[in-house]
């Protein structure tokens, strides 16, 4: 391996997505042994000196940091990965930028469009390579949907739906704030399932089906109060709980997307679904390895939807891995993210969805809260 | 058989649902030989002679008519079945219950929220039996939903959502209007498929879920013109193709429905899903006889949707049909509501959906359609 | 309805398939206009006086018999329709063939082949028209399927494998015998699953694969020892509650075949596969509406099992019934082979399958319980 | 990880069995933290050192070997790993044993049962550690099938049924022999899908269900001559391309196997059920996430089977990974059985299934090849 180029990660953050990231830096030369480029888990940030020391020791990070500037600062480091929660992404992502850093940063962006709109400036003037981590679009299954999509399958697009379900927050005695629940928290995460769930969905439909005009949504928050984990106190709980919204994409098709975690019954379903004139394509989150897939012009008697187990050489990534029938599962779109932000830093270019698209996403979010707190319907301006 | 009162039916219109009730008549008592009344196929009304005669031939009707206010005005006629187009109902069924004649209409009740008003006026000072026929309440898996959520299972509700899908009018060369095709044809329908699809969608949440408050709603006609086929021009079409909407529903749960007629590959996917504090149920109309339902109280490791093969002897209705196993299709939720309006006969009550029942869901197609008109939320005011 | 000549059916037998056969006879013309003949309710016959005239009653039988030889001397019946235990089937075929009957006979055809050459060679001396009632074939989807290898569509086929489970007897407490439990009751039904079951998995395969060469089989009966209702003692029990074979066809596959009345969790799970050169195809009765088929044809990315919602006009018999995406279910089953009865009866024809082609059904039956009984491989003998 | 203590691995054969392998060995600390053992790739070996270095290269072995006698020698050798075709298992773990590694050896265990016998008398009376990668045992919803049945949920076992469908080898163009095909070359793999699939079903159910008693098997080779890849003539095929068994285990329970690589459609499809008196429980490859569950003792209305998505936290070994809903895939089978492995190396355990435990799959694999040569019911003798 050592004929690799090293490629220096720092990390900003150990939480959840800290362990995929650092999952996908570990396994990427084992599988994509093509790529130039080696990651080297050269030091982890994280506030508590011990808390981030275990998580070098298990993961094998060389080294750690308490302070995130002075990780910034550091020479040795090519690459910052921000994994923090959602509000400190614009003021580390902007100072990376500015030390000329490459920057992985984890999505949503940032808090609202206004702050995402400084980030892409902030890595466009640096000229840094970029990427948010919008994993979902790297599910093979997904890439191909957006193959067929591309080799153009469904002619004119009509319908688009997607929704994103889970059941984690029913429990009312659930707190919410901290390094836990920052989720639940609306200082720390700008919004809830919106920027949580919404965002992913968001984002594969603006890849799949291009621009969003204009939205109509609702939000809820079903559990009113909640105790504070950093205060103990119990606190109104300013997240959305649930957000759902029609709109029109600029293709003329229709959209509706929904997010919960009050769907009693679901962990984590993402589903999609695009109907075209010609062909239309499902795909879930759940059963991550399988396209369905329907084809008007196959024969009628024999005209079904078909459920493609993605798994074959010939399908995105996937040669990569097993053999067919093997599925492979969350994890590896993370992997696959880091495969193709490496093949492109030999190429000097950026990783889709650059800062640029991932603001897009931010723009529909911010339209979506808007509308929801308006009761009318809002255009997405960019 | 000749013990049983006879109840003469009388109906009019004689296209598809004209053959799905007449078939409800004639297999009720062999499988409900418990009901008292027995309908008898007294006559059949409709424009053309020959095409009358010709259905009387095939199902056994024992005598036509041409004008239904001569039908109306026989009294060998018990009860008027109306199965025209969504125009005449109104004058129709506000005639038969002058003639004091029981009523079974063909869903929706009417052309808008004002006509049904004098509907329910005409049937309730009539004093006449009456139903609307939002046949799939009947289906013995939805009946079994509404019995799981009587029983209170579900908890609190959080979440409702349907959607209705065809692709029957992709085609842009498919005519609008006259017999075979007046639903593209707002003089004669209304709506598009507002009240063709989501009619039944509302319908179903209104009985499961409780009233609505208020929807912000989209529409769209794909298809702009099409030859019409009584006049021979192409023409503007009127129709809404797809419609989608938001709504809050009085127990404060969320809802999203939309329903279409451009989702490639699906013929007739009606499906619906409740979400619980407690439990969930899914269900879809094309596999009708499958009932999914997750329950939070199971034993944690052995949690999951279970697919409940609705076909034994202890679910709705089944046990008047075969064994454990041997599925029913989308006939029998006819046989189904037929066998309910006689067995209520005998207590001269009505049957539900009455047309005051039914009433409530145009009063929510009519603010779903000013509300895509107004791009606005609007009320719902029955 | 006058025009149409009658058929006058005298009906032995008035359990399950009595009902499943009359209400066959009685939609066959509302559904199927075009035929010439319309089934006439003759007389029905049945050991118990009162029990048959509640079901003349019931369905509207015109006349009843005690005595299935009476029947038979009737100068007024066409047609035989034999639906009682097992092992009278022989006798009464035989004796309505001597007079001239045609015969319309429940599976399995007989008790054994012996038996079973008997009856094919009087019906065949007689020249009177035939059939067995393997409703199975006339699921439109399994129709589908044979029309699907008819084509050509599957190559060389390699394997057939077919199982028929449930899980009704498995409670020790259930008696055996009498007119309610007679399938479990060697003396009345000559085997258990193996002629009740696999009867229906052997015809459907043998329609599809062709015939069968050799058989090496197991049978087991689970629970020793039932009540028997007739004589209210504790008696052993003969039939065989599970058997399991495997096969050689002809044409060079593979066959396995399993039943039991001990699977729980399976009401009436009939399930077929074949796996051909080029193409597969598998059905199952719990979702009867549907065929799976997967064609190594397509294109190798988009390739998987498609599943077929057999439900449009362009599939077997569906054009009699509704329209696209709803579904019908298993009494459709008879109507069809009614349907097809009457068809071949304008052309002085048998329906498949005839006592001829059901005979070797009944070979493979024998040779399947000599093999268990034998621990042997056995040829298949006609 | 300095504070773990090093386990030396080497590794003989780097094919696809050497990647899963090897995978297991980086990832296990990672996700399972609290194991005192270390993996170290020390050596991999094979008869080409330049592939044998690229793949070195690939993965991170410190060193290479093209002689497996030399890589048993070595003192820094703690645990021997055996990925070579089946005809060297024997005496590569023979001479292992006397050297006093550890050994990990691909399944099936050796060419036949008297081969194993020697095999297993080896480990044993050295005394060294020893496991079998029987890696489906570890897939979380398989050992959740063991689990449920360890507690007693099924009752009385009445049917054990497994089939394991490939399609790989219908092309009659295919070749047979060398490297990458070695599976379809008697001589190096002992039988075809006997050892290979089969094998993997044998394990799973001697597991979950107990001891096979008896077997009734077929075998059949479809593509009689393939051209060898070594000695570029058209060899006559060996293997087994189909293989078919019914058998008694010794709980009195019915089973029926079935593998094959000709049937169109299945990638590597192993499905597994067993039916109890009062539970049953499915699961198959393609979904393997997922397992199926029917509890008889559920409230009749809401009876039905469950779709168990095996992604939560008190599932096996699913605290290691993620969160709810998000799934793992094939290659965790064989970090699970690492992780197994180096826990049990701290209690001085051998993990199973043990040399000694694999021998019985490979008693019934005997017998079943016997059976089908003899066209017998064979006794499964270990």
């Amino acid at each position: 391996m050592s004929s690799k180029k090293p490629l220096n990660i720092g990390l900003v953050g150990y939480g959840f997505m800290g362990r995929t990231h650092t999952n996908g830096y570990k396994r990427v030369n084992d599988f994509f042994p093509e790529l130039a480029y080696r990651p080297v888990l050269k030091a982890v940030c994280g506030r508590s000196a011990e808390g981030t020391q275990a998580f070098a020791d298990q993961w094998g990070y060389e080294s750690i940091e308490t302070d995130w500037r002075k990780l910034i600062e550091r020479k040795d480091i090519d690459a910052i990965d921000i994994c923090t929660p959602n509000n400190s992404h614009a003021e580390i992502a902007i100072a990376a930028a500015k030390a000329g850093k490459m920057i992985l940063c984890e999505k949503p962006l940032s808090m609202n469009t206004a702050e995402g709109h400084k980030m892409v400036e902030a890595v466009e003037s640096a000229g840094v390579l970029n990427t948010v981590w919008y994993n979902y679009r790297r599910v093979p299954a997904v890439t191909l949907a957006k193959k067929l999509i591309d080799e153009g399958r469904l002619g004119k697009v009509f319908h688009y739906r997607a929704n994103f379900l889970q059941d984690w927050t029913i429990n009312a005695d659930l707190p919410q704030g901290g390094t836990a629940l920052w989720r639940l928290d609306a200082a720390a995460a700008g919004s809830g399932v919106t920027g949580d769930l919404l965002a992913h969905c968001i984002d594969t439909a603006l890849w799949l089906n291009g621009s969003i005009s204009d939205v109509s949504a609702m939000t809820e928050t079903f559990v009113k109060e909640r105790t504070h984990t950093l205060t103990g106190k119990v606190e109104k709980v300013s997240i959305d709980d649930a957000c759902a919204f029609l709109c029109h994409f600029s293709n003329g098709s229709l959209g509706l997307f929904e997010s919960t975690r009050y769907a009693r019954g679901h962990k984590a379903l993402y589903t999609l679904e695009i109907n075209g004139e010609n062909a239309s394509i499902r795909w879930d989150l759940h059963d991550l390895h399988r396209l369905e897939y329907f084809d008007y012009k196959d024969e009628g008697q024999i005209r079904g939807w078909k459920s493609i187990h993605v798994t074959d050489g010939d399908h995105p990534y996937m040669k990569h891995w097993w053999v067919p029938g093997l599925q492979i599962g969350y994890e590896h779109t993370f992997v696959h993210q880091v495969a193709d932000f490496l093949a492109n830093v030999e190429h000097g270019k950026s990783t889709s969805p650059t800062f640029r698209e991932a603001l897009e996403t931010q723009a529909v979010c911010d339209a979506v809260l808007a509308s929801a707190k308006g009761r009318s319907w809002e255009d997405v301006k960019v």
